[in-house]
């Protein structure tokens, strides 16, 4: 039997207008094709959420059709039904001798289906290259010996930077669940507790979502405790928590695909001298980041912000002040919060505020917000109390 | 102050014993320095879990060090210290100017490494040029120009297939947390329960883990419900269990990177014949498999046991029977339990024997284990009960 089609998260108008957006920038480069292989684009183009792009797979959007076509391989071809907005005529399921094959992959699928579009391989085609295997992008080229490749890389990711009200919609309800997640995290960090358990109530927290609203996926989750707190993309230790202990917890919520990250640091018992100072220089920092960041303003502007009012207190921070957030948390780093990146601000652009500061290595601090900007400034999706969590 | 070494969760002999494996395999390739860049065989090589290879990183191993050197990125580094069993002084930190530089980034760090290791320029190079992108392999190409490359992209995943019994070990605990998960899903899978609910509790108990022993970190978790039985990626929808609904479940448990997964299938109410007798048909073909799974056999003839077993019973399966795991889940696909893979059992080289039947659009039915290639035959690591779970 067929498979049905799922609620839809988005109308389909909403598809087509990412998809014309898209279909502008290809005229520009004057391609009549465009393969987009990243996950997340797939994602943003399509409403396809299943995570099987650990194998080839692609979206093939033409100038011709309203509709993108979807090529993937033959046993998530009913989850592409099931969750995206075309119709199922437009999915295209490759066989699975195409998987663990030396001679050929899914890619071939996808080129053996962009030949037989009328005319394609004979004009300007656009690809990921940046996402692709030397290999692969070998393969495209010889299979599409007469077509004109044109780098799409990033394409897709800037166009997408500027959110729909409806996603930031759902980015607000992503937010309220990071919001539960560190809620929870300050009613479970208690000395004697393993670092295991109160992940375990963390995530079940992430999953069970806020407002209604389940978690529809968990990210990465970390957290950095005493005598880590200097270190940031560890998971968790095997120690218990114990009086005097640090904690520094990165989360983050996800609706659909999207998703809002949120940090904060937690300190059983009273924080050290420094550690309040240094938190106190850091909330400060960050009202002026987020007193900065309005339409027109850069994210070169939003990082000053910061490191000129931490420098007041006698701190600095080495690393960037955070990234566009959406799809998958990290979108593929268009725009940087850091000096010198001249991106221009525009209303609803997303941005994960990260304000990690590891100033030694054995010693770090850790605060975070998801930001949207506005018409005329900036909205804090997480709603957390900026406060250094006392236990 | 210097962080401090945390808890080794493997001794440096382990660590040498690995490293002896990658020399050996550099010296028939006639290279003396090699470049490792993919995320899992960094974990392997050195115990280094933490999650930071979104952004540029790599381990160097040369013939002429007993220990690799790992660059990465200066807020990684204390992690890098505190996790590995390399002494500090082999931990290089590169500038957080190269994270979001449009010019140079990790990977120049890496290079300027390498070209400064006494006359490694102008002899053999291995690099992972299948991780690569094409931007980033040209950028070594053109800054190593008297380096012969040698492309070393699966070279580490080959060795890395067999285990050591210390690996061992860590799967079993692994396996016994998964175990722990589906025994979770048995209890909370009920009639009007949230889907997001079930993953709720099943990813709180993966975290706990099993026997003592925590998760160190979390799998991706799939749970594909009626009427989506069909498919196979989708991580779970904003649906309430109902009765007559089908569940899908693909869970792992993780201990220190190593992953253990297992899959099964549960039914809310009494299951349709058809389901009953995939699922008899199913648990005969495992059998099958475990009993042909031994050193000499070949991947194929394990994929193949299974197949001609359940087409006595009118079903078939068209995808491949699994493949090899170990840390961060699937392996580098070096090998697939499919017709006509002819590599060739080794003891202690482990699968997941992954049965999922996707046999139409919109039905399917998932059993897997955790299996381990023994010196006489299989041991199944996972131990779940191997039925259809009726609740």
């Amino acid at each position: 039997m067929p498979i049905v089609k799922g609620p839809q998260v988005f109308p389909r108008a909403e598809f087509l207008s990412r998809l014309a957006a898209v279909k502008s920038e290809m005229e520009r480069l004057e391609i009549d094709t465009l393969i987009v292989g990243n996950q997340t684009d797939i994602n943003y183009l399509t409403g396809y959420t299943a995570k099987s792009a650990y194998v080839p797979q692609a979206l093939v959007v033409s100038l011709k059709e309203e509709e993108p076509t979807f090529v993937l391989r033959r046993q998530d071809a009913p989850a592409a039904v099931h969750l995206t907005f075309m119709d199922r005529s437009k999915v295209i399921a490759y066989p699975e001798t195409l998987i663990g094959n030396p001679d050929k992959d899914g890619f071939d699928a996808v080129i053996d289906f962009v030949n037989e579009l009328d005319d394609a391989p004979r004009r300007g085609i656009g690809l990921q290259l940046g996402y692709l295997s030397i290999q692969s992008a070998e393969k495209f080229k010889s299979r599409l010996p007469n077509a004109r490749i044109v780098d799409c890389t990033y394409s897709i990711a800037w166009i997408r930077m500027i959110k729909s009200d409806l996603e930031i919609a759902m980015m607000r309800d992503a937010a309220a669940i990071a919001d539960a997640g560190i809620l929870k995290a300050s009613e479970v960090i208690r000395p004697g507790v393993r670092e295991a358990d109160v992940i375990a109530e963390i995530v079940a927290q992430l999953a069970r979502g806020a407002n209604g609203k389940a978690g529809t996926d968990l990210a990465p989750l970390y957290l950095c405790s005493s005598p880590r707190t200097g270190t940031c993309h560890i998971r968790w230790s095997e120690d218990v928590i114990r009086d005097g202990s640090q904690i520094n917890l990165e989360i983050a919520g996800i609706r659909h695909g999207y998703v809002s990250a949120i940090m904060r640091t937690f300190s059983v018992g009273a924080p050290s001298d420094r550690l309040r100072r240094l938190h106190d220089a850091e909330v400060l920092g960050l009202e002026a980041a987020v007193a900065s960041a309005r339409p027109g303003a850069t994210c070169s502007d939003v990082a000053n912000a910061f490191y000129r009012t931490i420098e007041k207190s006698g701190f600095q921070k080495d690393s960037r002040c955070g990234y566009d957030i959406g799809i998958d948390w990290s979108e593929p780093c268009c725009a940087s919060l850091q000096d010198g990146d001249m991106t221009v601000l525009k209303p609803n652009m997303t941005f994960h505020l990260m304000l990690g500061n590891w100033v030694d290595e054995d010693f770090g601090y850790i605060i975070s917000e998801t930001i949207r900007v506005t018409d005329s400034g900036c909205e804090v999706l997480t709603k957390s109390p900026r406060q250094l969590f006392e236990l």
